[in-house]
This record gives C-alpha cells, structure tokens and sequence, in this order.
C-alpha cells in the first residue's frame, strides 16, 4: 500500500463495497484507455463514459488521472510481486526456483497483456514520487530473479558471469511473449512455457550440461563485484530524459 | 518505400533539399514527441512549435499526422532490415549467422531507443493499411533469424524445436537492451554484445555443447511442420483487438 495518498486511503474508508466496485470499474476502464489510446490521450471524459458516469463523480473515486494511473500500475506491481514470492516460497534449489520463476512469469505474462503494457510503456507519464514507488517494486521483482542467478552460480549451477545483465536479458525475453501470445494457437501455455523455459535454463546453464559446470572453476562469477549496476539511470526513467 | 502515398511521392520530386531538410526535422521532433507523449497526445501545434513552424505549413511536409507515424515507423524497419541483411550478406555458418544478427540487432537497438520504442508501441495506432507494410515489414526481419535457427537445427548445430517461437524470445530478449542500457555505464557496448550474445547461442545450442549436439537425433525439429505459427494474430493487431 505503499504510495497511497491520504486522499484514497480516506476514500478506502468511506466509499463501501458500492463504492469499491465502482472504483474497480474504473480501474477496469482505464487500464483499457489507456492500452488503447495511451494515457495522455485518455480523456476523463472518455473515462466517466466507459463506465456510465458523469466525469464531475470520478473524483469521488480517484483524486485525478494522475493516481489512478499510479493506482493501476503500483498494484500490478504488487499483485506480480506477491505471486511471485508465493510460488518461491519454500523451494530452495536454483534450478527449480528459477524454472519456477520462468514458468510464473510466462503464465501471468499471458493473461495480463494490458497491464503489463501500461507499466512497461507509462512509466514516463508517472510523476517523480510515484515513479520512485513503481521503481522500488520493480527493482525487487528482479531482484528475486538476479539472486536465484547468484544462487546458482555460487553453487556452480549457473555458468552467469553478470547475474544483474542476465536478470535483464530473460525478463525481456519472457515479457515479450506477451507481444505475441494468443489463446487458442497452434501451442498451448504448457507447451510454451516449456520452451521458454528450456531457453532461459540453457542460457543460464551455459555451453555445457549443469552438471559438468559444477566442476569448473568461475572465475567470472567470483571476479564480479556484487552490486555495481550497469544501468546508468533507472530505465524507469528513460521517457524524461530522452533525447530524441 | 512501399506504402509511400502518393502526396509524398510528389512532394519529395517538389520540396527540394531544404525542403527534405525541414521533413526530416519534422520527422525527428515527431519521434521526441511521439516517445514522449504516446502519438494520440502529440498535437500538431506542438510539433509545428518543436521545429518552428506555423501549424499549417505542416501540411507541405506530410499529409497529416498518421502518415508522419507511418513514414516514422516504417523507414525504422526498412533501415533495420536493410543493415541487417547486409550485415549478414556473405556469412553462410549458422552459427555465425546467429552471432552476427544478435550482435547487429543489439547494437542498433542501444543506439535507436526512441525508435524501437515507437515501433513497438504505436502500432495501436497505425491504420490497417500502414500497419500492414509494417508488419510484413517486421515479419522479413523475424524471418532472418527464424531462417538462421532452422538452418543450424538441421545442421545439427542447434536444438531448437520451435524456429518461430525461438526467434521472438530471442529478439524480445535482445530489443530488450535498449529498455535499460545507457552509454557510460559500467559494461561497455562490446561487452553486453558478449554477454548476450553468449545467451543467445546456450539457448540455441541446448543443454549440451554445440559439437555434442551433432551426434543426437533432432526428432523435436524434424517433426514440426516448417510454417504453423502459433500466433493467432499479428502481434501488431494486438491494441485493437484488446480487451482489458
């Protein structure tokens, strides 16, 4: 709950389950706008039409524009977080938590395309303080994947010589099914995410099988100092300080 | 210059050199607007202001808005599919091949974020004519490397079961890149093009080294008809179609 305003939390309060339904709706409608049409471009107007109310009574679900689309992204944040960490919870080898997160990640990927779309693409029409919460959770959602990746390559699992670059090569890569992912296609989500899978752990295994790496030296991994970042600014950042 | 409308076509034997001067700063402040603000927001007057024009002397440059984001996005992919042909043109070793497009389309993608970012993201907002050239534009591009994997898969240099669905992991993970990298960070160019390219090639390569690899029998690749897709859609139909 992070980042809510003091306005919502009052609104949590006093609005009810009519209320809270409605404010859902909205939440609703304007992850669809905004998918659409982009945030920006969405109107408030747009917005009170979609779901059969005057825009003067938005306010008394959302302070402005401006909150709910951190409302919409931060939760997604959220939601993805903790189901991520459930579905870790209590399984300690490197491998199977990795192939666990490959496999949560692709199958929340394929059932939430909008979502995932407005966080990855709106994060420039977020303001600075809102950013920053969006920022944080993200930043520990991949933190849950570069620590399996250092995980395994401590014990020798992994052959990942820069376990925060890694972390960033296969989120992108899993992400993008999204991008393409149909119901109903030749491939079914089991299939799919077995593929994927199998691309993401051979990537992470390296040239040789698992269990021959396990004998070699990793000089690399060793060498590399634990937290220096590559990214020279968050890349939540990036629409800000873009130059076209 | 497929899809070029014909008003283009004229005003390109008309405008002249300083004429093709002022189209190509418009063109550019489109994509700083564009990457900025999402294409529905960006109005004419603001790009008329970014380049100092009055509104209406727009007109003399392009047709009107969507052929300003047609003309943006798909001299993008033709420039993209043209260096990356020529990058390849005379490499024939899959597994060279491979190297070689990962390691193109990373670098173009770390030097042409707002770009890519448009060419991914406002498709929404093509019109189905344009949307089309771009996609049969994109599908080229994705065709090289779908080539590359079937090729190596039957030389026996690649486990790859699913050419298609391998060639969008792998360029989702490559495009990636340009969601975070920015130049001065502590990896330099040449060493993310290693270390992703290395990931590129274990996927590609499967659990055991390359040279092991040619020894098994590839039943998985040899029993996938050559051209089911598993896409139900074009991936560039995606918004249109969404229901959030």
């Amino acid at each position: 709950m992070a980042g809510r305003t003091k306005f919502q939390k009052a609104m949590a309060r006093t609005i009810g389950s009519n209320g809270a339904r409605t404010a859902e709706a909205i939440r609703q409608a304007g992850v669809k706008l905004i998918y659409k049409h982009g945030y920006e471009a969405m109107s408030l107007r747009q917005l009170a039409a979609e779901v059969g109310l005057q825009s003067g009574s938005l306010y008394k679900y959302f302070e402005n524009k401006q909150n709910l689309l951190f409302d919409i992204v931060r939760d997604h944040m959220e939601d993805l977080l903790g189901k991520a960490e459930a579905d870790l919870a209590g399984i300690t080898d490197p491998l199977a938590r990795l192939k666990t997160f490959s496999a949560f990640h692709l199958r929340y990927h394929m059932t939430r395309m909008a979502h995932v779309f407005i966080a990855n693409m709106e994060i420039r029409s977020l303001e600075d303080e809102h950013r920053a919460v969006v920022v944080a959770l993200r930043r520990r959602y991949e933190g849950l994947l570069e620590e399996i990746l250092r995980q395994g390559a401590e014990d020798g699992v992994f052959q990942v010589s820069e376990p925060k670059v890694a972390t960033y090569a296969i989120i992108s890569m899993l992400t993008g099914i999204c991008m393409w992912y149909r119901p109903g296609g030749r491939l079914s989500q089991d299939e799919l995410v077995e593929i994927y899978t199998g691309l993401v752990v051979d990537g992470a295994t390296g040239p040789g099988p698992a269990t021959a790496a396990r004998a070699k030296p990793l000089e690399a991994v060793a060498a590399q100092p634990r937290d220096s970042g590559t990214r020279a600014k968050p890349r939540a950042a990036r629409p800000k300080t873009a130059r076209a």
